[in-house]
């Protein structure tokens, strides 16, 4: 359904901004290594052209302008290693929450930690595997459900377990929804490129150390079967995106646990797709309160 | 901030869909009875004016286009006597969760209720009133916070509780983003109008009966509190609304618990506002799972 193979958005060598499709040299898969791209024209959820005309790319952006985005979905406790490792149980359905738009950000953008998010512990990182909608989608069979998907992509699900769990009043919203809260990239990899999003090996690194290793295997609702529930009476939208839960490992369920420091870089990578690597940079509120 | 004292969307005679500053006869506050507008032209967001072209309102429109909306945020158990209802503590800080864009819908629209939500019980309304933030808002404090509101308008946040509670993991998003479950209407109230918004009678009438009747004095985070507790490194933007909780009087708090029906006509009221009228529709799936 899409005209491009690896759709990434850049700060191009001549200062402009550009969505293309990544060049890769042979034998690279890490759409992050791109150093040139093929610029697209046009709309990305609508009529575009993949053109001849070459690139360089200086930075790699969020691979979604925000106004290309419109409703960032959720899923918790969807691997089954880790809802044993949260010492919760198996979900019946999918668990859904939702971000807002304002927690998008790029493959090399910092994690900003305003000062809400320093108190108390409980900083945390989620790699995840992150599917975009290409097309309206309104009670799709599961059968049909990848049709509707445009690519995949990897992101961190970035979380503060205090906020999210002991504040929040049950409610996850409060600690996963700061600003710059969902870095993903580096970019988006069409589903003509990947028939099969649940084989596909997916990883956190925190400073270099493997935090996180698993595949999508072992998702208990898989990207289909998660559309199909979620199109029931929901009409998903060109643009909107699915974190799709993560595998065990997130830095709450080790023993001890482990928190993300000022300082620390996180790299979450999806087999097919590459990496999207972050820093974690404590800042200052923009004005006092 | 706002050019226009009460917003309007609407359908005109001449089949024309328009924003509008509605006009109101002579002691007539409800903007459902408004017959005329004077056509806005411009972004509502950005640069616009209110002309002196007059328009007949045919139909009342949701008061800002999908296009215009950002996002959708809700707070739970925010009237004092609704937590008591729900057996619930006061919480310390807002409960935060969202709905996806696709929920909104005007001040007349039925109200959809899809298969799945056919299953099980709990179909209940809650009316709460709605802030339209007008500019971006980082870190606002209180006393400035409702600067940023573009106005106010009230709305119905419906709920399936089997899907809220029980079978969304803790998650309330599930039974709360249906397809057309956030109508609000009739129109937007300037904040240059409303000055207090903490003092203002909310209702709702089920099928002409009076369900829920409070004070916005009962709330637990105000309005200004609420912006500045959730623009903390959350930046909100233009378009993003706020329902900001319903009082006590829901269906699942009553003795017996009422749940709403196929056909049942719900109105949500909010003084100085109007009123948004919607009634309940039971729908079929778009296409067999």
């Amino acid at each position: 359904m899409s005209s491009f193979s690896r759709l990434v958005r850049f700060l191009a060598k001549d200062g402009r901004t550009y969505y293309g499709d990544a060049i890769l040299p042979h034998g690279v898969t890490d759409i992050a290594k791109a150093k040139q791209a093929k610029i697209i024209k046009g709309q990305i959820f609508g009529k575009h052209d993949v053109t001849d005309q070459v690139a360089d790319i200086r930075l790699l952006l969020a691979p979604l302008a925000l106004e290309d985005v419109n409703t960032v979905r959720c899923l918790g406790l969807n691997y089954e290693q880790h809802a044993k490792e949260s010492n919760m149980p198996i979900p019946k359905y999918p668990v859904l929450f939702y971000k807002p738009i304002t927690s998008i950000a790029g493959p090399t953008d910092p994690i900003p930690i305003h000062p809400l998010a320093q108190q108390g512990t409980g900083l945390d990182y989620e790699c995840e595997l992150v599917a975009i909608i290409g097309k309206p989608c309104a009670d799709v069979p599961e059968s049909k459900a990848l049709d509707y998907v445009l690519g995949y992509s990897v992101g961190n699900d970035v979380s503060h377990r205090d906020w999210q769990i002991k504040h929040g009043g049950g409610q996850w919203a409060l600690g996963k929804g700061f600003d710059g809260w969902a870095p993903f990239g580096p970019g988006i990899v069409s589903s003509k490129l990947i028939s099969d999003p649940q084989n596909l090996q997916i990883w956190t690194k925190l400073n270099g150390k493997v935090m996180q290793e698993s595949s999508t295997k072992d998702m208990i609702f898989g990207v289909a079967k998660t559309i199909a529930f979620l199109s029931q009476g929901t009409t998903l939208l060109p643009g909107d995106m699915i974190f799709t839960g993560t595998p065990q490992g997130v830095g709450m369920g080790r023993k001890p646990q482990v928190w993300l420091k000022d300082g620390d870089v996180v790299e979450v990578g999806l087999e097919g797709v590459g990496t999207c690597t972050n820093q974690v940079e404590f800042i200052k509120a923009k004005s006092k309160l």
